[in-house]
């Protein structure tokens, strides 16, 4: 039910923690979820083109690859599945490359800076945004 | 607990409801909740500097002024209280000049887009950080 | 009828005139008046939110906060009142920032440099403008 | 007594249509005038320059080379005859290649968006400049 | 005599305390002195319109405003009264957009970051002008 | 104890006048004084470089060498002499490449726009800074 | 059926050998052909005003003036004809300001590079694109 | 003989019949075919660099590396194959990081908003190129 | 022998001084002259054109279009005669759309500011160069 | 010891040869090696992210990537081991996006420009370095 | 009456040369001649400000520092001796910083580009200058 | 044998020892070698000028005027010199107008960030370019 990304800047514990709770999360919710990890753009790439008809919504923590990747941003347009860009750290107090991302525009919305309950809010607004789309 | 503004684009009724949402729900948790209005930045840099005793955490939906001000970056800066940058509608997909705010970088955290809910997410992380300084 | 704002430059007395003049215009044609003034960006705005439904069209010169208020350019989105910009000097003469306009792009119209005489000629379109409405 | 162009986006008949009415309308003032019309930047450089003793204002509607041409800049700033730019449409709501003129700063006034209605405007604000004129 | 505006990063107690040490000097001197004190821009430039008969000096500290309002600058030129632009802290070791002022180059000169010192100074160099002008 | 450059386009006579002024001035108070006089970017370093040891505050009037010299920049980064930067005219009303200073963000305080008495002013702040020093 | 335009730096014999072999190409595909040349943004415009309602599609080699002129951009916006931008350099391998055109966002497509079979190269996609409209 | 990629956001039919198209028009000439898909920067990187001594033209639909990837153009400068870069849609009429290509300057030639067509035109243009080398 | 173009800003009178006094300059020394004038970029593209075989040297004062016409130099970069840029006036001077010309680059040399004496010295200029070409 | 890559525009012999000796060179000095060769940005952080535990310095040219890669710099800042920046060629004498380096700001040093002995001339830094370190 | 200087590129006999020609060529119009001749920027001021009382012209090649020095513009102004900025290479097909100079909008003309014969057009250029004033 | 300029911000002694240490260093192998220091611009430029024929290799820290200085630049332009850049401290993690400099555009190679041990690998360098030289 979502595409994840994580940035390797946090130890893989950490993130098998974040992967493991929202995993118990949305099991409690009755919504499927699938993890998947990856330095690659053109990884995250294929990961998303192959979402196209299996997934309802996407979390996506880019990391590096907001501020660089047409081709991710290329992939979300293609497969047109709401999405959430979020980010662990505050983006706009670090580097100003990092001030603009690629891919802001185009999501249902944006988190940042929540460290890793950037996850949690991000999984109640799509809770929330699929509980709107279903009562229409 | 909290100083607020809304953004005169929406219906008062609108406002008044998310008001007493969180008025409802920050009851229930034992939180104080303090709800200010204003379309003067003045005013909203009045409220801020007044809240630096009584107030422990703000969310913050500065609307336009996000853009523009650097007096409520000023007055953030001078009672340091923690706060979330929060908008209802997602700013990266209007003008131009909405794509730089003036507050990200010293916010706690961002939240973009998530109409109404907004409000309701912030509200969480608040909680959250709130409980994180209190574990500490 | 009209969201009316004037810049302190202007002696009062000139302002004066210029709304009695525009009064005396109006009420010959059967058209409502209604003259506001402020150096406040923030009264400004509330001025233009509860003209909503009582207003149908706004001569509106902001004066220095044409070039800088992003919140008063919210607000007449927010009203969808149509509006013409107007200035009494010619500010394509003046400081490169006074070049550009957060207004223009949504006004009906714009008309720069004519003096007091630019009341005059942004009544005419205005009534113009309604009239062409009517008769749709 | 007055030179005037028209882009050939809108068709002879309209423009003829406006021709007409100016005619008409400043035949009843006593006022001389002469229509002109052409694609050619050179052509309406070599107008602007063959008017500057029979001609004691001009309306100027330079379509795309109010954006581009500073030939016609310089004819204007060589004449010495005072002029008002006037465009049909919002030059402000479309690409932003049109938001720069460089005619605007030497200009009596600028008229931006209010259809064929721009000419009627710059008319009477001609009228007005001349009387004043007059009267000193 | 001045007109005078703090932000309100510094405590009232301190503010409260250059006021009087200036009243104390000023008067020992034999002149008058008023201060004023607001975080509303449209105040400020009611206040700077206001002074336009009964003041001949203004020491002005407009803070955030500084570096945002083409509103202040247009109402020191409406009223023409010489002022010092003046700042606490040294706003070129600061952000980017505090490097930019929109008023330095209408001041008859500019203080930068001695602390409130920087009033002792401004106030030196308003006198020193003023027997200046007296003595022509 | 003061570092001291004026630009040539004062005629000698003037700069004497405040040579000998401020070391009236300075030898009321027991301070010792030093005048270096230099068109040559290199003198300055070396100025400042060999008053490492034996200057306690720099008055530094870098002239045109304040917009474009980084090597004046280094010579204080590596003295570490606190320094305020002085401007004889308003260098904001002029060119714009006036408006940078490379030196402005290390000094202790920035005095623009006085004529001669900002060297007055100058001399009094760096007294001020040196009592606080004292006092600590 | 289509507007043609040549840079004057190819010898004249060229490019009426490119006139010849179109002119063939199309004769024998029973499509009316008609060249025209000139040096003039005016004649341009003109050509491509007249050609609103003979012509169905326009190959456009606009030289130059691709890269400065909103007067033709207006006249292909007026008479809403589909057109094929073309080079017959590479404009990317020149100077910056040959990698701008004011034309591309609105055409068809764009051909660039390929010398004088960058004309035959158009010519097919002409053809293509009016087949696939006659089908539909 | 070709190096070919498409980007995801065409179904894997419509991409497949692309290069059927290809592999019988090239077959008919006596030409060989090769397709490589990928979504991965560094995979084409390799397709590039493997095609040093077996492949004499490319044709190359970088899709959004065009605009990022400065390794492709590293690679494609290191083999120096002669390559045709070719887009499906008309990237100038997108957003403005799709503007600016950084493989354009170093191609044969550009064809740009054709639809599939593109690859057909680009093809055409390759066999010209070609048959242009072998001839000499 | 030479092309030559005079804004319309001089009176008649001036330029036909200028070409008369050119005339007798270039008679003496047995060079033949020619005078070209207009207000037309298409125009004066044409006489460069024109001149390829006839012409051995150019003055070039392109006046407003030194600064907007890629199509003028485009023209000399065609028939490769060798030119100077000349302006009557100080460009540097005046307007920033006036400092940077399109034409410098690709001069022999460039003569700004000297009046109606900058044709004198453009054409030393030229007969020094013909002679050096003439006696390798 | 060391993460290594190189870019394919050096044939594999030539990158052998420099892997070899730098092997011999730092088999002699007691210091392990190991070789990444790799064109994917991908595998290059993976390559940085897996060094972690065993590497105590990198020699990385990171070729293109080094221009554009906001994903290597996060992996370098993630692992934290200290790195030199290296270029076989000048990249300050090729295009001006290879001017900037995403990760020359947080590397221990940059060689640039050097051919293969770049390499050499990094390996004697990171040895004098890991020295230095070890003598604390 | 002149300040002269030459860069050190070209050797010291070709320079030798030229103030030899410029000596003979004034000696015989009765003109003094100065040669000075400076690598710093420094000495280059001290000339100028040098030449207040004794110089009525001043032929100027500031070469490099042309572009970047702020200090010589601010002996121009002081001492206001009219100047010809002269260059013997043609700074505008040279690297983009070379193209701004900060003489030129001050000076009362420019000439770029003639080589060693620059100096005898600036020359002629001076005299016609002087003989004007003479006149008057 | 070297040109070399060090910072005044490191103390003499410090300088001392790497001059010592390179003569040792030099004299080992053969070379000659030649310190010279200054904090003068035109120093620099004058030494540079006068090697050109005593020097075959320039080890240079221009400080502060790598960033700044286009006459140092025209100095190693003249004397065709081979040269390596060399920074003490790494220039890019400092502010932003150090991370342009004027002169690595033409330098052999650059060595940024190793401390004074920056020397010891531009003198390796600079002997393996003197080596590869002789051996061709």
């Amino acid at each position: 039910m979502l595409g994840l990304r994580e940035r390797g800047i946090y130890g893989s514990r950490t993130l098998d923690d974040i992967v493991s709770e929202l995993q118990e999360n949305t099991k409690q919710r009755g919504i499927g979820f699938l993890a998947i990890q990856s330095n690659s753009e053109g990884e995250l790439v294929d990961a998303i083109q192959k979402s196209r008809d299996s997934v309802s919504f996407i979390l996506l923590n880019a990391g590096a690859y907001s501020h660089s990747s047409i081709a991710i941003r290329d992939a979300l347009l293609a497969v047109a599945i709401p999405f959430i860009e979020l980010h662990v750290s505050n983006v706009y107090s670090r580097e100003p490359f990092r001030h603009r991302s690629l891919l802001s525009d185009i999501a249902e919305g944006v988190i940042v800076g929540f460290g890793a309950f950037s996850y949690n809010l991000a999984l109640d607004a799509a809770i929330q945004y699929l509980a709107g789309r279903e009562s229409d």
